[in-house]
């Protein structure tokens, strides 16, 4: 069993993150007296929150280990943050993606240096080939969320917006495996108990949500989402534990939800988010959480095709057209 | 002739409005060996940059022209700039509005409490019921851009550029009427001569390119742009001296090339940015300056109806399918 992240391992990862990832803003969502304000992670370094799990766990990598290399898989954010951070610290990065994933983010991934290694079929044999990769060859292997590291790195998202904005009473967090939501709870429940804090997941993949107050992880059988930044079919056992510990709830929201508050974050604070991104401001938008506290909606993730953003910009156009 | 808008005017305006405009982000426009960075000027209150010279223009009222209240004319950002100042100043604020001004942003600036009179026929007819107004009533008319104040506060934009990123060598603003180039003109020549300072038009409306260089100010004939925020057939007489006094070179852009660098503005950075605010990384991105200096383009505003930028967006893919 690893080591359970804690406060301090969080704190470290911020002094280690300081010069890699940017201080994003935090807004208000709307007009002056809304309650909801944004932590726009979307206009991080690569697009996403990632990078600071990925960088901080890589950053932890003894000289040995740093020499050998790193592996991953993933098919978006989670390479580009590995990519970006192997690049900063001069190691080696090899990827493995499904051979579906789009054009778009195998570029991405290859343009911050990494070595893509493209697997038939799904991303479970990608995971496998990834670990078969990681023996064999003696890379380390960067898993995107059950890691301590990793967790340590999500978390200093927490600690910014208790001082960006002190006067919270409410974060709310898009959850996959929970890399992000562990990180930030540990960080806000050491610090601040009293402010809440919700994980959010989409009702098509609501893997943490099934599990969540039932002491065991479920894994669910697979469905489409426009979320596919938290497409994860099973959340971590650490990550479970940590979440069954410190989070207050976990609520759902549909795809067409998911799809409207990307629109608004559009049209308000002027922001591209991806599916996954809009989640927590889709909870609010949409009563699934208490909009009377001063809430602070994590908005984790930027990177959607243009294309895919057009229809869905379409899409809630039209549906906007009938509701007249 | 009113006084000319100095450095210490400006260093006033940023003290002025240290709690009503944001500090707004200087991110890179993209992979990390790019020289382009942005000022995100489109996250700002309102929307757009137009806040800033509004509302130092307000704050510079005295007691009893502010019991009086103001008036102004437009059909986009500085019509709210002007309405939320007011607001936070406890003004009373009129704004003239053509007739054919969009739902949305009539609804925008009553949103922030502003009286709006619709006027019949085009925006000059709106300027001239609001000179009517402000003579008959007292209003005090506070001018989009000919105004020392106005052009003040604008330049607090220049002075946050110099502090975020001193290694600045190049500035590129989008310029209508001339206030915003004219406050950072200004600021960053008073501080940093060494620092180029470049303005953007569209080839449309490209109303102070054709009066640069000639001592003399151009009035030209109407013509559509998707640009609206820069939409100014004549420059003002103080800007038009300030520019020429201060600023380096005048470019233009054509409109493709802006909705080019709209939608490059949502794929990169993750912004929404309105016609006037992608025209600087137009400029950038399609080699209408010196693209070897580390340039700073203002992206001044955000306001874009969402149907708008749905059909551009679209326009955008379609000539991408048909380069391939």
């Amino acid at each position: 069993m690893k080591a359970m992240p804690t406060l301090q391992m969080i704190h470290d990862a911020a002094t280690a993150l300081r010069d890699v990832a940017r201080l994003t803003p935090v807004m208000p969502f709307g007009r002056l007296d809304s309650h909801l304000f944004i932590k726009a992670e979307n206009l991080q370094n690569t697009g996403s929150f990632k990078i600071r799990g990925a960088y901080n766990k890589l950053s932890s990598l003894t000289a040995e280990e740093a020499s050998r290399g790193v592996i991953a898989c993933s098919a978006g954010n989670h390479a580009q943050g590995v990519a970006f951070s192997a690049m900063r610290l001069g190691m080696r990065a090899v990827i493995c993606m499904p051979d579906y994933a789009p054009v778009m983010k195998v570029e991405g991934t290859r343009g911050y240096g990494a070595e893509v290694v493209l697997v038939p079929g799904n991303y479970d044999d990608s995971a496998r080939e990834a670990e078969r990769l990681s023996a064999e060859k003696g890379y380390t292997f960067a898993h995107p969320f059950n890691d301590p590291y990793v967790i340590a790195g999500q978390g200093t998202i927490g600690l910014e917006i208790l001082s960006q904005m002190p006067e919270v009473q409410q974060i709310v967090v898009p959850v996959g495996g929970g890399g992000l939501i562990s990180g930030v709870a540990i960080a806000v429940k050491s610090l601040r108990p009293d402010v809440r804090v919700i994980g959010v997941q989409t009702l098509n993949v609501p893997s943490m949500y099934a599990s969540f107050g039932f002491g065991e992880v479920e894994t669910l059988r697979d469905k489409a989402t426009i979320a596919d930044g938290i497409h994860v079919l099973t959340p971590g056992d650490m990550t479970f534990e940590i979440v069954e510990k410190y989070v207050d709830d976990i609520v759902t929201v549909r795809e067409g939800e998911i799809e409207a508050a990307m629109v608004a974050l559009l049209e308000g604070p002027k922001l591209v988010a991806e599916g996954a991104g809009a989640t927590g401001v889709a909870a609010y938008l949409f009563d699934r959480i208490d909009t009377s506290l001063r809430t602070m909606a994590v908005v984790s993730g930027g990177n959607v095709d243009i294309s895919a953003l057009e229809r869905i910009v379409a899409r809630e156009l039209e549906r906007r057209g009938k509701e007249k």
